[in-house]
């Protein structure tokens, strides 16, 4: 039982084996740094890919267990000597990556590239936040309104991915937008869209109810694509039935799937922007000459990076966007698999995990 | 026998069916226009293509021939009335596309992307410039310096392709670039990246007396991939061996080759650039994981656009590139295909056709 | 009486001398152009500038007299053989230049800094729209929705300028934005950067209804500087009574006034965007070495360019801005005079002048 | 005589009074820092405005005074326990300001706006490198290259500020630049919009030896401007007697005098770029509705970024750079004060100090 424990931790060993067990208290070193209580971690896609295979390119093992988490919100516990910003006490939502700030890549601006960042709940080193005590630098918590629940706070991150995308795509105001995949982080890019101006943002996924709830959240129209019709087929469908012009400005792929990526090539206009946010396997069939002939411009798109967070408390914090009706599920930090498992089933939008009580 | 003609004009009515037959004089309606006498007209790989096959997307046909010819030079032989900045005698390379000038793309500076755009030799209803007379907008026709010869006039417009795909690199003072073939363009697009400033330019080829050419030409460093190893492999040797650092800045795809396209992809650094330039088969297997994971910018790429060709005109004019020694060998306008024929055989760089003669 | 008239057309032969002669009827020449009749005309700045001094750079003169006006609504009277998307009867908006769609500038996307362009109401050469049947080219009318008025179709050019000024300022979404000028252009500054999903706007001008005006329109702030303070103290307010973090990101000069300027300058954050909008005095005592030291970006502002009415008609169809309480008053053709005079004595925000009636 | 001190210092205590004192051995805290053993220091306008006046913003005093020097080179005398890229005895050109790789402007890759930087020799807390130990993070020491002697690596420093120039101005191939200014770095600034592919380089100044000394470092033309002739004259002068079409491309102002400025202005063309990286006088007249209507983008320029030191050593390595010749003088350490004098009375282009000897 966890409680007994004084950092109860849930270890990852290997495909459908956590265990909850003591991690070291995490001593400041850095008197930049701070110690988090953590109350509520979030369930990603990740997350469930780790819990059915154990790892996506590194995985861990017997010897190399990790804790899990990564989406996570707390109250500062412990501050380091010369934290300013924060003080014990004081909600944050958590940006779950530690770069360098030496190497090119994180004095350039992109720290999302840094080659040695430490990203929580990596294999095989870095372990992440679902356990009592998570330590950070204090320039990587995001001190919560007043207004805004931990269990929102939990949210943060996939916004800070859907801001990610957007800003990449560089949407404008008056733009049409199109994005595949109706999960948390397709429901989140459509909202960012709305709240930098963009004109039409369609949805598009294979599940009608999620769809529905798209429309509901942020997208202005959307599409169930035939399982009948070619992906060229969906394009036309997906630009005649919204009245998009030539065809998309942006589009934001959040699924991974090779006939949404064809798709979604077919859907953007000339000269238009394509950005890949959704993972899934790792090669696949594309349509390079369509490409070349109308002058895409396809952007990779990985995790966050500087002023992401901001923008995201700022949607939060402003009303502009609501999390809320995202989170479906909270689970005990004892029942961590049980979320896991909800998640793999489909069940629910967003399911939390709560951190360990006393 | 061509000179009996007024007009002699080279059509293609099919795979392998080309007829010299008259055309119309073009007369001058709008003020702005000029008439150019055709000096020379270099076969490129699409010539070749509709040589074979009778066209790309669109096919010519008994009933719709089409004029060939899109890369050409000449000399000016009439003018309209408003025409300022040419006159009768002055040699110039042509610039081979009139777009509309008044849709959003021409409008936003993309003109290259203007979806009534009139190339020259484009079925079904564009002819091209292997003809005595052809007419144009003054403003698509360059006028040559003196110290070039019309022969070189013919390559302004592969190394304006060349200079599109390096401008889209945006290709920075110190950056290394990795160019995949050696043909003209990837030739060009090598000698563009040095005139940019680039500290290391790759290229990478299959044919080792390309490379050898390429060396001589313009690139730092070669690469000739081994038919055993990888993708992988490859993009990993064309780093260690050259000392690129993480990858290349930049990736200048200039094949269309599948197995090409995705060692480009391994090649780019964390945040590179990717160009596809190359046009082969529509679809291909493509590494898309990584292009997410290394946070790559790939842009398809189409043509030339505004500044292309007088930024082409300008590293002629200036010496800083030379495309002399890329002209291999020139047939007269009755033997044109020949100079197909040569091209599709592989033989020679460049291959010129002469306009008829009196 | 102008109803005699076949063309009744509003001359200025120079300060305060104003005439209605006939105009000859704009024949259609080529097949893009329209003609439109005239149904409302604006004032603005300018044209009070014109009405006192009979120009700003050029100057009207009784051998060269201008017809007046640029901001123009109208009814499509005839359309040439090619025009499309265009028919009698309908409705437009006018943006009132015509550039030479050849030059460089054209063909690279910035056609508003043509050499060439012809650009309504300017001097010695180029006639404005008060007039009853105005020729453009089609590209250059945009059809107004059922939903808007005549009236209302003369405030997109106004609104075209400011979407010109925020989409130079690259305004993004959570930017805070500070507008000096609390006039026409300024009130829609301030109402583009909120639909492009500003923070804070901050709207600053001496006049204090003004002020209450910009705060109901769009302004989430106000800042009315004390004729006591420095441009220094005036910044350091602005910035520390609306809480702008180090200061604004990007500022929007509306005004042309040196104090402004200047105070525009301390206001912008370090790395801020600085919009030059408003005209004034050719030269102004300018605070150099904060530019440097903040390197700040400050861009010139000239009119509008490609998407600008675009963008301006996607606000108003969709309603993100509304410009109809921005319209003050409705004087008949026959009394120009009395708008222009209006205007000047600072009376309303944008007073229309009507097309001649029958 | 310093060489009884352990860390002799150069000292400034107001104007006039520099003073040798021994400083405080730098003890390495973080694992990342170097001790560097000063071999020369370079000096600057603004080290002799420091010691004419004591300061620029803030001042030294007797209780606060300030160790002198920030162009400096050295050899690594001692390294920190997580120092990878260095070893004791290597050869280095010193960035000399440290930003605090924590906020905003630092993470989103502006370092060199980071509010709390400290740069060497900025009163009233930082001290600089005119001294024999010098402790500096190991990013910004730069490795020399075994040809480069540890005098040019002082230029770095300067070619780094020409660098950061001519980035900001984003300069292409084919363009044609202005520089203002035949100093140090206007010479630097000509050299690196060479080997950035620029077409005309027009070096201004009213020094006619500095001129040819411009023609014969990197510029393409020089223009002298008449005292005579206003700005507008002389910017007409420099765009006709240097065939510049329009006008310039990019102006890069490396003076910081308010004719330069302004004649600057009125050079760069309709859409160009203007970079004020000169510091004068805080406030000068500026032909402000020139800037708009041309449209030009005007940055402000301060020190230098990530990647400029980088690109700096790229263009000495490579050989496309040299600053050997502008090496005027050496002084020995004791002799500072002499080196700021001569450089006072425009003696020679870059004089030196040598590092404290044993």
């Amino acid at each position: 039982m966890s409680s007994s424990l004084a950092n109860p931790s849930c270890y990852l060993y290997g495909p459908g084996d956590a265990r909850i067990e003591e991690s070291v208290y995490p001593t400041i070193e850095d008197p930049h740094d701070v110690v988090v209580r953590i109350a509520y971690v979030g369930v990603c896609g990740s997350d469930v890919h780790f819990w059915s295979h154990g790892g996506i390119v590194n995985k861990v093992s017997e010897t190399n267990p990790i804790i899990m988490g990564h989406e996570a919100s707390g109250i500062v516990h412990e501050i380091g000597s010369a934290v300013s910003t924060l003080k014990i006490g004081d909600k944050v939502a958590i940006e779950p990556g530690q770069p360098c700030r030496r190497c090119k890549a994180c004095k350039a601006g992109h720290y999302n590239l840094c080659s040695t960042m430490k990203f929580a709940a990596d294999p095989p080193h870095s372990h992440g936040a679902l356990r009592r005590y998570f330590k950070m630098p204090e320039d990587y918590c995001y001190k919560l309104p007043s207004s805004m629940g931990l269990d929102e706070g939990v949210l943060v991150e996939p916004l800070a991915v859907a801001v990610h995308v957007a800003r990449l795509a560089e949407i404008k105001a008056g733009q049409d937008v199109v994005v595949f995949g109706a999960g948390t982080v397709g429901f989140l890019c459509a909202a960012v869209a709305k709240a930098m101006g963009a004109k039409k943002i369609i949805s598009v996924d294979v599940n009608g109810s999620r769809l529905k709830f798209a429309k509901k959240f942020a997208a202005t129209g959307t599409f169930l694509p035939s399982r009948e019709d070619s992906a060229e087929d969906s394009a036309r469908k997906i630009i005649e039935e919204n009245g998009l012009d030539e065809g998309a400005d942006a589009v934001l792929e959040a699924t991974g799937v090779e006939i949404c990526i064809e798709t979604g090539i077919y859907t953007a206009k000339r000269g238009g922007t394509f950005i890949q946010a959704g993972l899934g396997k790792s090669k696949i069939q594309f349509p390079i000459v369509k490409l070349s002939e109308k002058e895409i411009n396809m952007k990779g798109c990985f995790r966050y990076n500087a002023g992401d967070y901001e923008l995201a408390m700022h949607f939060l914090e402003s009303g502009k966007i609501s999390v809320k009706e995202l989170i479906s599920s909270e689970e005990p930090f004892e029942r961590a698999t049980y979320a896991w498992d909800k998640t793999k089933r489909g069940e629910g939008i967003k399911n939390l995990i709560r951190g360990p009580q006393d």
